[in-house]
């Protein structure tokens, strides 16, 4: 528990109702969308740049850790408090400020929701392209904090690639504004792609200059069916060497095909051992002739069957397969741990037969789903979290699994984040010096560690 | 000079014939392509990483500055050991290790020529983008610390956005290797972005691995002549606002024009404010589709005349024009200092107006060109360096320019960097506290500021 003067000041700097202390409130703010969680000492919800810069002078003052978060939709536990102190909450931060049309850039809060923000830029003809799975809750500060994916990120790049900008507050409380307006700059350091995917530990992100593009008016849909998945992997290859660059290039693995037909009976084919979906677009014509140019290439390397979408509604259908996912796992058994890992893409056939071997020896259901264009893989473990004996397999078939992807070549993550969840193990990813260098950064912006300590590195001793 | 002992303990790293000291070698490696020079003590020509790290060890442990240079192409002063020391020659380090073409990855060290590794891959059938106009003497290793552009990045975007992991040198000479083969990678901070237009602040890039894209099948060119150059920016905002990606928008501005047909007399119009040259790719079918509709939303917007080529051939002729702008500029006056300002796209013709009143007040000529499309303009002022008078007004306009730019919501540099040139003025643009941070990672990565010193970052008293 905070010191009564401590709460005392936090309720000057933004009004007594925004910050609790009750055990009620406590609760709503100790966990994300990882099983785990812990209790923070109390929540601030600040409304404004200059009250978070109040809250973290108080807070640097006083040495009391700092969480900033928005909807708590994180994958890997780094908005959790695990260290009690301040929760910061930002969902109050979640104006539009400025939609600047003609130079294609949104100014926005860091709490927005990032579907409202797609929804108010579509309103004026623009598009944000990131799409990660979590667009109608998470939020855009939290999006920039742990750099999010998605299936479209395959053409469009991820959410890093769009941001221009940002307005930041450092631990002491001063008020970093970086990058701005211009495409290109290249005066000093690059502290906008610093501070993107920093997971809050060198400062809260409190506003970002975002691009977007003119919106595709149209787009086009293929489900691709591969007896063998090495097969399907080639034929990302060739499409890629094509010179095409689908939107999205989705696969799911017999174990995922199996898990959604046991739910949703839709048809699917149970004696394969990949379904590609794919998307391309552009205008009608451009994303007419590449899903047919993709077709023939998937064809002409082993998909047995290829049904391309006629219009956006049969598209749709064609999709309903890949969106199910996740609701078919959770029918299956209570909890499940979604890896993220990312591989080159030559290594997916090899990633995935060494997931499947570690699937039975530790004799767990772990679906492969995800986004093969990119190599990065979403095996979900699946189990039930009351069962302790199969929790502690659970442990060991994830760090094989990492093991796994760092052998080839991989990382642990590529679009979730360290969180809490990996710390332990990018040393073994990154080598010794870059943990180093990135300690030294953190130090040199944290001194005090009040920034979402306990998250992203790995503890010194 | 350097002690004896030093010289001895680099000689045993690099060998005898690779530390010269002779007046001779050190004026080979005093200038870049500015105006400015200052002899090295040293120069040392390693061949591999690991003699990089021994005489980076030496350097560190006498508190040498050593000045990491490729071929000395760049524009802003950054590779002139202004503090003597250690000019780090690093053109023996040219080869090409690795083109992965399934991940279509090429790995190479920093001192290959871009004009080298761009044929290399093309040999396999490959594309790397970025093309800055130094392609044909700058080194991988010189673009990736400036973050290098040119005329196709705005389609395919700068250097930076193809840096897909590196290996780099510390003060100290431990060997910090960032990124890999993965398109995706949120393990830890983004160490890969922080060294990318570092300017060898923070280290000596040493390797790269660089994302490599399937080469366009076929390109158009159109040319586009606007009596009002504010017309041609607005056609620009709609080319964009329809979804179009052109590769390349380049403008020329009415002095540019007249400057070119001085020297090369290609009949180009005299009585216009504006002529744009612009590129497609893709197929064929979509290449021609697209300057096809570019060309009609020039015509709709002001143009008086638009030629679009009908083959590759034509197209060169038309983008012969843009090509002559520097060796045009060198006829008019025996110097020129070329700025590299970039505004957000809307403020261009503002942007424009400003600096030809600032040409007037000077009483300097300032032919304007540069990457419209980006809002990246190049503003080159025409002078005799002999003449002192003339020459304490150039510097006076380049200040003035920096800051229109700057007022406009523009920044200092788009793709040159800031080096000794701009970095008096990097605080004006960035605010104390973007400039307190940049010094606080530099301190933490070179505490003892051997790396590159006063570069970049001003003086701090």
């Amino acid at each position: 528990m905070l010191e009564k003067n401590i709460l005392q000041e936090l309720r000057k700097i933004v009004g007594p109702s925004w910050v609790r202390d009750e055990p009620e409130d406590l609760y709503c703010y100790a966990y994300d969308a990882t099983f785990h969680e812990n209790l923070p000492e109390v929540v601030v919800s600040p409304q404004q740049t200059a009250e978070v810069s109040g809250v973290m002078q108080v807070a640097y003052r006083h040495e009391i850790p700092v969480v900033a978060r928005g909807m708590g939709s994180g994958l890997a536990g780094g908005s959790i408090p695990t260290q009690g102190g301040i929760a910061l909450n930002l969902t109050r931060m979640n104006r539009i400020l400025e939609i600047d049309r003609g130079n294609m850039i949104v100014t926005a809060q860091a709490g927005v929701v990032t579907a409202d923000l797609q929804t108010a830029v579509a309103q004026v003809g623009l598009f944000y392209p990131p799409d990660p799975s979590s667009q109608r809750q998470s939020t855009l500060g939290g999006n920039i904090a742990c750099n999010a994916g998605g299936p479209h990120c395959l053409k469009y790049g991820v959410t890093g690639d769009y941001v221009m900008g940002m307005e930041a507050v450092l631990a002491d409380g001063r008020i970093l504004r970086t990058g701005g307006k211009t495409i290109k700059n290249v005066v000093g350091y690059d502290l906008t792609g610093l501070f993107v995917g920093s997971e809050g530990t060198l400062g809260v992100i409190t506003e970002a200059l975002m691009r977007l593009i003119a919106p595709p008016q149209a787009i086009r849909t293929a489900m691709a069916v591969f007896p063998r998945l090495v097969e399907a992997s080639v034929a990302v290859t060739r499409i890629l060497e094509a010179g095409l660059v689908p939107v999205a290039m989705e696969i799911m693995d017999d174990t995922t095909i199996a898990t959604i037909e046991a739910h949703k009976n839709m048809g699917l084919p149970l004696d394969v051992e990949a379904i590609l979906i794919l998307e391309t677009d552009g205008d009608e014509d451009q994303a007419v002739r590449e899903i047919e140019r993709i077709a023939q290439i998937c064809r002409e390397n082993g998909a047995r069957e290829v049904r391309v979408a006629e219009d956006r509604e049969q598209g749709i259908q064609l999709m309903l397969a890949r969106k199910s996912v996740s609701p078919s796992l959770a029918r299956r058994r209570p909890n499940k741990l979604g890896e993220d890992i990312t591989v080159p893409r030559q290594a997916i056939p090899e990633m995935v037969a060494r997931v499947k071997e570690i699937s039975r020896r530790f004799n767990l259901p772990i679906p492969i789903f995800g986004h093969i264009g990119d190599g990065n893989l979403h095996p979900n473990i699946l189990f039930d979290r009351k069962d302790e004996q199969e929790f502690a397999r659970v442990q060991q078939a994830a760090e094989a699994i990492f093991e796994a992807a760092i052998d080839l070549g991989g990382v642990l993550s590529g679009e979730h984040g360290v969180g809490t969840l990996k710390r332990d193990y990018i040393e073994r990813n990154l080598g010794p010096v870059a943990v180093e260098v990135m300690r030294c950064i953190k130090a040199s912006l944290d001194p005090k560690n009040i920034l979402n300590p306990g998250k992203v590195l790995p503890s010194s001793n």
